[in-house]
């Protein structure tokens, strides 16, 4: 077998957990030196490989990649971008001019649906070229949205922080109820899915008075006033309602709710939707209203990360290389659940094409009847996510995350122009 | 020496250590039952005294002290109320009509300063009464803004939660830089005072790349076109820009950010500081802007609490009560600091009428001179009260704060109409 370079590029939205997969891919590479010389990670995903920029790993040492691993955020850089289908091939036919020209022969890309589907496609165009390349997907989102597999690593770490800072505000909320009530509204991500805003429910454990009371996925059509009778009908029985709030939720004509327009001159409301709903209870219910938006905070809070999440984005970042050391090609390791309590999973393999740009949703069985909560079978699949926590290192009382040597790859090639 | 009862109660916004100093009132009256008798706390504050609405801590053994001393909220509910000057004593009278009915002879009031303001009139009420009262303040805000304390307990915890959320972002938005450029504003508790912004600064740990980039305090007039210049030349220079946001910044003319009209219409532009500030930078400068608005999530951040501000919480709540015994009244217990590093601090004695409504701003050497960040001196100071973790018990992943033993006291007096 040949023996060749390995380049690693992460993609799209990072995760608290995406570098414990690269420090994964780097270490099992470094495991195989008869099959793989160095591995390069690309500056800032894709648009690094385009521009040929990348890292070479061989600088992290064995302390290195022992930070690397606990680090949130993309430790190389990550990107939004597709390669375009439509460009005469010229975005695909500069990848494999940079893949030739530092004898990449093992391509490992960590991302979402979106990402498999480039698997996918690197993997044809490569045959079609005859070029020497195994691509392999690394799976990861917060969203949890990919198909083929029963997890996303991502998933279970920003789980773990909504469902704690749900718990955690509703402890605080409870503290402060006066006579006139008052709501408190987490709006968290989720534009198409339901996922993270489930996990909230885990604050609750099964008590139907804790926080969350209601929570709201775009799974389900967003129905104005039989939520604001739900609303209603928990603050006049506990004097406050705790509502998350994921933030694509739609209305039944498919607008999303940060769109509302209530001026009657007609101009439309700017923020998202945990804003326009805390509005909305306060101006037709009269309520006390306070919302938190979390954003970039619950996908990188390497301070709370869950243990079984980041053993599972360690996983699929060293399967990811055995696979492709065993040439299986357009594939990525997928998290198959074994069993639910004590939880068990294991690794498989999924095929990138047949995935490509599907989105799991949450399934029927994990939504109320009406559409305001998640059930007991929706927390019984995610509590096991969340489970487990990881020690960082402190100093001064910050997680102390260090600082990575990013050692940058001389150029081969002419200067490419996006 | 007289033996009575010790009432214990919290006022206005909670932290995520004040039960640590109600845990620590009723672990020193327990330790003195030669002179105090029973415990009571009153239900949501000092409403709860007005309504003889009172739990008996009793139902606390060993176990749910170590609970309560771990646990964000306010644990036996907390109010805003401020006893009325105005009123002919009829708030008043009904309080010590409560004293009285459940033999209370020690009053212990966890709050910031208007509840110092009130620990000091209810002194001079029970003077003038010639009733037997001892009245102690406990220090608490997440505000810091206490006079006559170094610090105040609660303010710590809230910091190294905003601290760690901004090191934790920036390490995520730096990964997602992209050629037109990207924002993210954080905005913080601080209507009056920019100290929990100020914090945020720990997480650059003195490297000027490093997020936070800005920092704005309500102590530094907002100036629209220097602060948009700084983001441009920050975002030139790095491809990004993280900005903390104090929720109460204002512009020369004393308006609240979160006020601004923007329509030509004139229709006032809703939502807080942090949102207006990332529209402002979207809609002047063209940059991707992404914002989060922690909220309650700042203040009952149990899961990553600073043991510095936990211990110091203890220690005043502790101090109170053997203030109280020694006969100091209308008095708090005040954190002094001896040395900055290692940082040494003890507890002191503070009078609470003399610092009654005062209010602790950042002093001029905290701010850099162009209002948009904060100086080292400010770090410096700030650095030692988010120092140490405290170790949470979990629960499938979350932190375990359990149930309380919340046990109500019989009613003596008629009900109070409020």
């Amino acid at each position: 077998m040949m023996r060749s370079n390995l380049l690693y590029a992460h993609s799209g939205g990072v995760t608290a957990v995406i570098n414990a997969s690269a420090a994964a891919v780097i270490s099992a590479a470094r495991a195989r030196p008869e099959r793989i010389g160095k591995v390069f990670a690309a500056r800032r995903g894709i648009l690094g490989v385009l521009a040929e920029d990348l890292y070479d790993t061989e600088a992290f040492d064995q302390d290195a990649l022992a930070r690397l691993t606990l680090r949130p955020g993309g430790a190389f850089g990550s990107c939004r971008f597709d390669v375009p289908s439509d460009d005469g091939h010229r975005v695909t036919d500069r990848l494999f001019e940079v893949f030739a020209a530092h004898d990449i022969g093992y391509f490992v890309y960590n991302g979402g649906n979106g990402s498999m589907d480039a698997v996918a496609r690197l993997r044809d165009a490569a045959r079609e070229r005859a070029y020497p390349l195994i691509c392999v997907g690394v799976p990861k989102t917060v969203d949890n949205d990919i198909v083929g597999t029963d997890c996303c690593p991502g998933f279970g770490s920003a789980a773990k922080y909504l469902a704690t800072s749900m718990l955690e505000a509703g402890l605080d909320i409870a503290s402060m109820v006066g006579s006139r009530g008052s709501v408190f509204v987490m709006e968290v991500m989720g534009r198409n899915t339901g996922w993270l805003a489930a996990a909230t429910a885990l604050a609750a454990n099964g008590d139907p008075d804790a926080a969350p009371h209601i929570v709201l996925v775009p799974e389900a059509t967003f129905d104005e006033e039989a939520f604001l009778a739900e609303v209603q009908r928990v603050t006049e029985r506990l004097g406050y309602c705790a509502i998350t709030v994921a933030e694509g939720i739609r209305r039944p004509d498919g607008s999303l709710i940060m769109e509302k327009s209530r001026d009657p001159r007609g101009y439309v409301q700017l923020g998202g939707a945990g804003s326009a709903i805390a509005r909305m209870i306060h101006e037709r219910l009269g309520y006390k209203h306070h919302w938190a938006i979390p954003d970039y905070l619950q996908r990188s809070a390497g301070h709370w990360l869950s243990a079984v999440d980041h053993a599972q984005a360690v996983a699929v970042g060293r399967a990811a290389v055995e696979l492709a050391l065993d040439g299986h090609d357009g594939v990525f390791p997928a998290i198959r659940r074994l069993g639910d309590a004590p939880y068990r999973w294991d690794v498989t393999t999924e095929d990138a094409g047949r995935i490509a740009n599907l989105e799991r949703k949450l399934p029927p069985a994990f939504l109320r009847a009406d559409g305001l909560h998640v059930t007991h079978a929706a927390c019984d699949y995610i509590r096991p996510l969340i489970g487990g926590e990881v020690a960082q290192a402190t100093r001064d009382g910050l997680p102390d995350y260090g600082a990575l040597p990013l050692l940058r790859v001389p150029r081969r090639l002419s200067p490419w122009a996006a």
